[in-house]
């Protein structure tokens, strides 16, 4: 039987499960997708190509909603590194287009590290590419007996060998295909340490203007690794960029949406924000309200904070601030060290990345701290969990749980122990290269892990940023900040001003942002888009682009049904209401200075805000979900 | 009676002196002198010329050597702050010339840091621009009772009111006198310290290609400022540039002196030795062998030295390499840091500058650590003293002796306290603002300070290079490395190489660099030439420049001469063997790690070094020149 016919079953039995569904208005014929699926079995080196359903496409969107979908009914209770675990690979309706802050590519499965959802995003022009080369989604299923790669071209995908590209950086793997297919080509795959099941691989996206943007976490390049496939090979053309269903409106709120974004204090160029200094703009502030975590988390505040800060990063290392396709904001920074022992050349660290390669692990140089980054970026770690499961082995170095480990600050022994986990060296190589959680427990003291669900934090400490306990312990891919990026309340008043120390209020705020970060996530589009367009933008914006109709209200539900979608698919994993928790060192370690000084996460608050979360989103007192919510929602 | 009578009266009053001499050969007619001295009378603003003595021109040279002359006969016993104290600014025979390395001014006093010998020298154009303006030498008497700046152009010496300067940092000062006497203006001059009379505020030089060269040491600027001087504006015209006596001769010898540097693996240009790192390449070899002074001294390695090296420099904030006055090396750094708040652009940090305000106060980043050099040279103090009195608060502070003092690695700490000293504010910029030797006293602990006769010391350690024992505590200017760079040949083998670690060899390798130093430092040439000229290279293009006959014996007959007048000068302010001496922790506190590991300096060894270097000398056993010696050397 042909896939095509089978997705077709599929889906229709989706239909006639969604009966109750109360909030959709009546559907309009599609217009913006490529409506064109490709079903890669590895094992089989078969490829089957089938449309996009309308239906789906209208209550999912596309990239993490409709990845979510696929990941539901194909892909519950796979073991993550077995052949049988899927891995789709998607772009959402707006991707390709010329919507400003449009290009994004989202990698999706079952997570190596924590066993619960996974999903990472890149930025760059691997999704628009995707999207011309005729693809919605690519999935990638079954396993190859030797390595490949997969080549997107006008709507067709082929398999070819890839031994010469197995055990090659991700930077060194770019510019081997770059010979061979041009500069128009899109590379979006993996380094050695994919290739070596480390459980935090990421897969990494070079191209023209992209020297290394990353779908960075829950492990998504282990997975392909574990399929054998070194990457994606796109060749997409932009004369492809599909046309909207109503041109003029589309233009209308294209326009109004870049007015926006550019008037924007924060995503506006040359207005002091992310366009000038990057994501790394947020390294002092969230350092002087001392909620960084710093050395594991033991500290709150760093005191070189500063020098691994943006405004510092622009003032020494920076060259270039190129940007994503179609986007006017350019807070990528390209950065070179032209001479030592740090010499590199290559996209630089975001904030994230340089705080866990920074403050987390005690570099405070900026040097070395992009040095690291650019190791984690060839090798293909995600940076958050490296420095997570960095910072354990210095704790328990610290504590004489590890012989031989390594001190705080100790840049040349941590880019050691990079090479030693993306390569499995050895048996402390292999300790790290299982991701913090294990790591921690292995070396004995699993608390030294400052994980949630199995996942490390990223770069804000819940005790001075209180909406983080809460986005935190609910995120349904573990230790996350873009699952509803409450900072951007407490630090910027985005949507509205709230305190960051204070509990009030931030329940109500992290689902708001839960929808729709779920929604723009989907479309794909950057989430820095929120910092200046409301829902009332992307309504239009793809409603326009589809000729559907979607209001405020269907963007904040439709947000609410892809975030359930995924903590149903994790209930299933046996996830609940014990895994929505803090690691205990936020509960009982007093923030030991600045303004959170003796700042804990209140217990006994924590767990009356998720009571109050658990009664908002319709969920059952344990977490789980409720089979008359998930109905109601148009899940099952 | 004429000021110019009596500069012959003492002139010739000299000549019946020296009597025997057994050291010269027959008098040539001179050649490369500009011939002409200012003598300036601040007090009564009258300004005198006279020749420059030929007798006096071959026996002691120039610029250094001269000065020292000029010390020795007009200026013993004065107070070095007072109007009686003489200042004199000279060059060189070969300065202004087109030999390499040529471009250098020197400043000598009585020191207002150390009571001893003043004298510190500075790149660039200021020295060759005095000559082609037509001085050999500008010598400041008296004081005045206003502010004011000297014009130098045309043999004219022009004395003009400096109200509006006054108070300005060296580097604004510039930007007014540019905007007046445009681009070809040299500027020789101090800033707000100087003024201030910080005793170690020193002269800095501005001037196209030159955007902050310092004559550094013995706090010249205090002095200057002490005249209620600002500065020289020098206006000089290349096209003055004086003829060499045989030209033939002298176009040789340059070329085989250019040759020989060009093939330098040190001074050769991208040899990857001073041209291409700065002087900062020394960095990491000093702190690989454990000889880097680290937080005051209390350590001889510091793990953070690579961040602060040339290479990292060249890698991060390197924007530029300016040269001097006929150099092919092009040591120096244009450094710009282009935001956050170490925001600058200027020169660079040398290698000892950035050890000073890097290693030796605990500051392991360029970025500040070259922010700290740029405060030091915009109000105008030697950046090693400065170190050396951080370090001295630093230490205090650690040891309960300061309170609100400055914890080691306190970037922004240290530059409050470099603004509090520039300008003497409160108690504690009051006593930072005397030096490390007295603040270190004041602080309760004189031992604090590492400081040889009142003045700290520089970037190597004399536990790890055991011929800077010697070179540092015999020193006629106090903690010093360049009366003899002993490194050259523990490093690099120039002119042979000893070993570091190790005491024998080390009393003829300071004897023999103290002569040649003290020859080039009165030709005026960078001591950098002596990486890969000899004194048969001075010798010739001296020769040949002035007409003169110069050996290679005559080089190092007249380099002795030249040293010793400068020790008399000491020995006639109380200087004798008691001041030949280290702080007391090189002696008593073992270098904790590295090569150097439980190295001191041996107390015993260190006596029986200084009674051979005594005896070699021909001084008496008390440190003292004999009678005998002094007029063997033609001194008195």
């Amino acid at each position: 039987m042909d896939n095509n016919v089978i997705w077709r079953i599929v889906f229709n039995s989706w239909l006639t499960l969604i009966c109750v569904s109360s909030i959709f208005s009546a559907m309009v014929k599609a217009g913006g997708y490529a409506d064109r699926i490709a079903w890669v079995d590895l094992s089989s080196r078969r490829v089957d190509y089938q449309e996009v359903d309308e239906d789906e496409a209208y209550k999912f969107i596309g990239g993490r909603g409709l990845g979510g979908r696929i990941m539901l009914k194909h892909n519950v209770g796979k073991d993550p590194l077995s052949p049988e675990n899927i891995l789709a690979i998607l772009n959402g309706p707006l991707t390709g287009t010329n919507v400003p802050l449009n290009g994004r590519i989202v990698a999706v499965s079952r997570s190596p590290l924590t066993g619960a959802w996974g999903e990472a995003h890149a930025g760059g022009w691997a999704g628009a590419a995707m999207k011309w080369a005729g693809f919605d989604a690519v999935v990638l299923t079954g396993a190859s007996d030797k390595p490949v790669y997969l080549v997107l071209k006008d709507g067709e995908v082929k398999i070819e060998d890839a031994n010469g590209l197995w055990g090659k950086t991700t930077e060194e793997a770019y510019h081997a295909l770059l010979q061979k297919y041009g500069e128009e080509m899109r590379f979006y795959g993996i380094g050695p340490a994919g290739e070596n099941l480390v459980r935090f691989a990421n897969i990494m996206h070079y191209g023209k203007g992209a020297e290394g943007r990353a779908s960075g976490r829950t492990g998504m390049g282990a997975v392909m690794g574990s399929k054998k496939v070194k990457g994606l090979v796109i060749l997409g053309d932009e004369k492809n960029m599909p046309k909207p269903a109503k041109p003029e409106e589309f233009e209308k709120a294209r326009k109004e949406a870049l007015r926006k974004l550019i008037e924007s204090n924060i995503t506006g160029p040359r207005k002091g924000g992310l366009s000038v200094y990057g994501t790394d703009v947020l390294m002092l502030p969230v350092n002087e309200i001392a909620a960084l975590p710093t050395r594991n988390a033991k500290q709150t505040q760093f005191e070189y904070a500063e020098y691994i800060s943006g405004e510092n990063l622009r003032g020494t290392i920076l060259i270039n601030t190129p940007t994503c396709h179609a986007c006017p904001v350019a807070c990528k920074r390209e950065v070179e060290v032209k001479d030592g022992k740090w010499k590199h050349r290559s996209e630089g660290p975001e904030y994230e990345s340089i705080w866990a390669l920074g403050a987390m692990i005690g570099v405070g140089h900026v040097e070395s701290a992009s040095y690291l980054n650019y190791l984690a970026n060839i090798y293909g770690v995600d940076t958050i969990e490296l420095g997570n499961v960095l910072a354990v082995a210095a704790e328990a170095t610290e504590r004489g749980l590890l012989k031989d480990g390594v001190r705080w600050g100790d840049a040349d022994r941590f880019a050691e122990l990079i090479r030693m986990l993306a390569y499995r060296e050895g048996e402390l190589g292999n300790i790290l290269a299982e991701g913090c959680a294990r790591a921690a427990a292995k070396l004995g003291d699993p608390d030294m892990a400052m994980a949630i669900k199995g996942q490390g934090i990223p770069a804000y400490d819940p005790r001075g940023l209180k909406g983080f306990a809460l986005t935190y312990a609910t995120s349904n891919r573990g230790g996350c900040h873009l699952r509803a990026y409450t900072p951007a309340s407490e630090l910027f008043g985005i949507p509205y001003k709230t305190d960051p120390l204070k509990y009030e209020g931030k329940v109500d705020l992290v689902i708001l942002l839960e929808r729709l970060f779920a929604f723009t996530d989907s479309l794909d589009m950057c989430k820095f888009s929120t910092f200046a367009l409301g829902p009332e933008d992307y309504a239009a914006m793809l409603s326009a682009y589809t000729g559907w109709d979607y209001s405020v209200d269907d963007v904040m539900n439709i947000g609410e049904r892809i975030w359930v979608q995924e903590r149903y698919f994790n209930q299933l994993h046996g996830f609940s209401r014990k895994d929505d928790t803090l690691p205990k060192r936020f509960f009982k370690e007093p923030s030991p200075s600045g303004p959170s000084k003796g700042e804990v996460v209140d217990e006994k608050i924590f767990q009356k805000m998720l009571d109050e979360y658990y009664q908002k989103h319709g969920y059952n007192m344990d977490g789980t979900v409720p089979e008359e919510r998930l109905r109601e929602l148009a899940i099952i």
